[in-house]
């Protein structure tokens, strides 16, 4: 099936500079990754020649996106072991520096596993070398994967919106920055554009950290969509006005329920959408889902610093830097701030979630395990690996 | 019944500096306002000696909230007056300074009606007087209104929630900065924080000027009150973790039919309210209630400049300014943006108005032309001239 799908090795998108790579430096091997926190202003690449380099990048979303969390945390491990570096140690500090993207995790195993089977065959350079084979296909499964959401959703909105001409509304950043192809939710509005159905991108700026206004924006207007940015709390009266059709969003992890953890601001959104009869969908590649976790209730929510509410901070500003730098107060000193990352969608707010393997609907425990055996048996087809996940 | 409320001349409530206040200078009389713009980072009074100032000021948001426009907009007559310029071309460029603010056309209309009547007996300096008097009650009038609202909505609240220890979400701005006297929302959060019933303010932070973080954090601080800011999109899963009790907002206009336009974002914070079972109450005075606006699809909705959106700007930044100064690009050069200075929620959507003439509950055309009524023939007894209006 694969080959219907145009992928490319970059898998760079809308972007003039790909969202990460791995780079064979005379010096020593690095990840690159395109510094998200410095953009739309700014096309700075960010060199990563070690695992606390890129781990700090993870940290200060540098890199950021779920399924990009995943390649990044797998070349993570394959700078470690080509490197000589603790690969286990390495892998560790990989997997817990964000705590609700799961796959960051997913990555990060389908690296360290291949990296053990190889190993136990006594050679370190042969174990690197599988490590960095399997980054490369985690990089390019996601490449794939991305394709097929794109494509998926694009025929799933044709069936739910037959009139055409989609006002699509979308929250935080979800394109080629978040993937090694064209993301989840933001591929299928760019799908969508392609096919000429596109009649507005709607873009909550995505506070506090802006990824909507900041990288969704910078996207749309690379790729020439119509796009326009909205304080987030102004989506509520584009829906009482009719003007928004369908949103689109992507997903850090779905629970085997169906629950859907994914950027502050997401909920509010599918309250809204129920409330207007808007179809509300999850764009997200079956490596978010995560079985082990049984209902969005015991998602772990990550708590971010206050001061990403209570100052304003970005780091082509003076004194900027999203994490640490001194903002600009905008809030009394000493205020406290509520600032999770993420909240959750309980399945029975979300329409349908797309995923590489198919699309789910309506959400359910069983359809959801359905579509990621599939996706598991394909992989284990392909000689992944994800049987001994 | 006024007697039974503690009322100061100034009004100033939680603040250090009175929000606005009449001054006789030896060169000109003048509306002296506290600049909003530049709260939390500084206070600083704002000296409008002519009208033209003061509408700047209003447009600029330097002076803003609905209570607090209608004393502007009635002593910026009584300035025209005063000064001897033209009061009718004065009253006409103030009312129409922010298009949805009932309250502004309210005071300007009332000041205006006192200066014609005194006007046909020939004598300016009588007429200007007579202006000025009416400012002056228009004032009074609203630090008594804000301590009635007060008590209505702590009672209100009592009832709603008997088990006391409130967790009130709050939106925008409605304190003292927003009226003569300590507010409208804010002001019954206060009496709740003053009776030891205040759990937690939730102060969402209002994007794009950020009133809730810069203006409701900076009076909770100095009331001491229990507060946490929080990014707008951040208040879904406060209500799915069942952290709100009530949601408590102000109003800008409300409709005959019980329509309630206010900040961007409060729409959301309704459906949410109601979608979690949580009381969503509005704080009104009845100068707010606009009968003539028969449903609230008929309210107009003010469009302000999408760089407020599309570009961070706080005056006491460099290079900054809320209207006219060139901000911090956060989107693309050239990205539209959507930018609503409010939205509408229905009227099923309210649980109760509180007005200082008394509790709306459930909000009906009937119950709102009654409760305005009662308030209307108070202040033609108390010989305000609301009957000539």
């Amino acid at each position: 099936m694969a080959d219907q799908y145009e992928v490319s090795e970059t898998g760079a998108g809308t972007l003039a500079i790909p969202s990460l790579r791995w780079e064979e430096f005379p010096e020593s091997p690095a990840v690159v990754l395109l510094d998200q926190t410095r953009l739309p202003a700014e096309e700075v690449e960010l060199v990563c020649t070690d695992v606390p380099a890129l781990v700090q990048a993870i940290q200060t979303l540098a890199v950021r996106g779920a399924p990009l969390l995943g390649i990044a945390g797998a070349y993570g491990v394959a700078l470690a072991a080509v490197r000589g570096f603790d690969v286990e140690e390495a892998a560790e500090a990989l997997a817990s520096a964000r705590p609700t993207a799961v796959n960051l995790g997913y990555g990060v195993r389908r690296a360290v596993t291949a990296y053990r089977r190889a190993a136990a065959g006594g050679d370190g350079a042969e174990a690197a070398a599988a490590a960095l084979a399997e980054a490369r296909a985690v990089h390019a499964e996601d490449v794939e994967a991305s394709a097929r959401m794109a494509q998926h959703g694009l025929d799933l909105l044709g069936e739910l919106l037959p009139g055409g001409g989609h006002r699509i509304l979308t929250h935080c950043n979800t394109g080629a920055l978040v993937s090694g192809g064209e993301g989840t939710a933001l591929a299928v509005a760019l799908a969508v554009h392609r096919a000429g159905e596109l009649r507005r991108l709607w873009v909550d700026e995505t506070r506090p950290l802006l990824q909507g206004a900041r990288l969704t924006a910078y996207e749309a207007a690379r790729a020439g969509m119509a796009y326009t940015v909205l304080a987030d709390g102004a989506a509520g009266s584009l829906f009482a006005a009719g003007e928004v059709d369908a949103v689109l969003i992507g997903a850090d992890r779905i629970a085997a329920d169906g629950a859907v953890a994914n950027k502050i601001g997401s909920y509010p959104l599918a309250v809204l959408a129920r409330h207007h009869r808007v179809p509300f969908v999850v764009v997200a590649p079956t490596s978010t889902v995560d079985l082990e976790t049984k209902e969005g209730a015991a998602i772990e929510v990550e708590q971010r610093p206050g001061k990403e509410v209570t100052e304003f901070s970005l780091p082509h500003i003076q004194g900027g830097g999203v994490v640490g730098g001194t903002g600009i107060p905008v809030a009394p000193l000493g205020a406290l701030a509520y600032n999770p990352a993420f909240d959750v969608t309980p399945a029975e707010l979300v329409t349908a979630i797309v995923t590489e393997a198919g699309v789910v609907s309506p959400v359910t425990r069983e359809r959801l395990a359905d579509v990621c055996s599939v996706s598991r048996w394909r992989k284990s087809r392909s000689g992944n690996g994800m049987m001994a996940e």
